[in-house]
């Protein structure tokens, strides 16, 4: 988790912008004439790269979440590739959103998204993916983790499993609370136990955080403060905040002593933040919308900086 | 679920081929000289349609596990594509196990993969997947699942949840039993109740089944015997025979009265069958590697109907 928290450091900005484009995003005007997938893949990444020009300079990372880019089949993953590579470029930390979880045999395949195409005799592996960390669901237990874990610690990248999610029907499975458990524990609970198993031998020294991390959504700030104390050595990767409802005062408790510990993400709230402008302009070309989104995400973006940096110091 | 029900009629054949290659799966001649992932995606698109011209007329689906895929990158993806096409060419049903899952918003792109490209003004929707069911995973809840069951009615395809998997670890969060249920009920259970209410208003007035199946390991005989009771009107896949260790008498329990109930996949054991035959030929040519390849998973998939046909019948 250092290379990510040097960034952090670097811009005093412990936020990640979700790259999520979807049409309604967009001014109309980039998917005007679009007629196929790939049109509209095309779309998406002078889209992403607006924003990442807009951006790169006061944030640490960027979160692609790539069921966006899944809904335009293989043109709209070969654009997901492009923004992963177009952001690394820009020296930003590339945390993939892609929930990947299975048995221990199949996440092995999976892993290959962070250390490269499979060993086969008289080939290089190849980096395919362009990523520095992924998101992976704990449902399948820790065989379907541990090659996350083996292939972040040589590659020096990070997993972020799923503990307790934004969503409101988290609580449907990740709240049962199991029988026995003194105390209490739910089961996003018990997650952040196995988490902190999980990610015990790979902790870095200087910071104390292993290469596993959780996700901890900020709409539930009175679980999430608790998660925060089960879970010392994990750091958070925190959705919710903004569109989801989510508020500045909602994170204090998920950030430790030091102002570390959590990576706040907002997607709609930055990259759709043009269309909440008081006056929004006709425009005459791409150029002047793609100018627009850019100019409307980078205020969005140092106001939601602003926004943490109050709750951290509160 | 009656599309695969159908298939599964017409064949007499509850069984689903996995088709999840992997370079220590394919015979060494059709991986030399690779020296990109397209190499490699090519052989195995070889290698997929040898099995699937050898199988289509005893086997109703396949089941094309992604990870194998993604592990290459987008030539990966471009060849798990081309091989679902040329399933559904060769009268297959075509079940991705993809295990996708996130919060609402982020699902409804997932669900793409059942019902094309998202809506976009003077744009067709593309079928970018050639999917006709996916895996779907749980850990978030109902609004994760929900754009699924929509996509999934609208298109005449299927879902299939996650309930207990087949993998050791699966014990971890799967078996927790919850505080308060009476009776005392597991995490997996809890699911079961779960995809009964989201399959419900989805059901086949003549089969009874729902367009939500549920995944359960053939692992679990005894937990298995009990979801089955759990869900009368949710279809299984159940994944874990053969390679994994589940025998064809731990799979009577899967079934329901009529004997359908549950589709039973292979992957390993099927694709990989060339591997114990009792003598391993030098391949002059990579067509006579094929051609060995495809005699053994023939041979290895009628005796695998045959087990089952007499676990059912018992």
């Amino acid at each position: 988790m250092r290379v990510l928290i040097n960034a952090i450091q670097r811009t005093g900005n412990p936020s990640v912008i979700g790259l999520d484009p979807r049409p309604e995003l967009l001014p109309s005007i980039l998917l005007e004439g679009a007629q196929t997938p790939r049109d509209v893949a095309d779309a998406y990444f002078a889209f992403n790269t607006a924003v990442i020009d807009a951006l790169y300079d006061i944030i640490p990372a960027v979160k692609p979440q790539i069921a966006m880019y899944e809904a335009l089949g293989i043109a709209g993953i070969e654009t997901f590739i492009k923004t992963n590579e177009y952001a690394q470029s820009r020296g930003l930390y590339v945390l993939a959103d892609i929930k990947r979880g299975d048995i221990g045999s199949t996440a092995a395949s999976y892993a290959s998204h962070l250390c490269g195409t499979p060993q086969i005799e008289g080939m290089p592996r190849f980096d395919v993916w362009h990523e520095d960390a992924v998101t992976v669901n704990p449902y399948l237990g820790s065989d379907g983790i541990a090659p996350f874990v083996t292939a972040a610690v040589a590659t020096n990248k990070d997993i972020f499993v799923l503990a307790k999610t934004s969503n409101p029907s988290s609580s449907e499975l990740q709240d049962l609370v199991i029988d026995g458990s003194i105390p209490h524990e739910t089961v996003a609970e018990h997650v952040a136990g196995l988490l902190e198993e999980w990610g015990e031998s790979t902790r870095d020294k200087e910071t104390g955080y292993s290469h596993v991390g959780a996700v901890v959504g900020a709409t539930h700030p009175v679980e999430g403060t608790k998660l925060r104390k089960l879970m010392p050595h994990t750091f958070f990767l925190v959705p919710g905040y903004g569109a989801q409802g989510g508020t500045g005062a909602d994170l204090a408790g998920l950030f430790d002593s030091n102002g570390l510990g959590a990576l706040v993400n907002s997607s709609r709230g930055i990259i759709g933040a043009w269309k909440k402008a008081a006056e929004i302009p006709e425009f005459a070309t791409r150029e002047d919308a793609l100018a627009f989104v850019a100019r409307s995400a980078r205020k969005a973006a140092l106001a939601m900086k602003d926004d943490i940096s109050q709750a951290i110091a509160q």
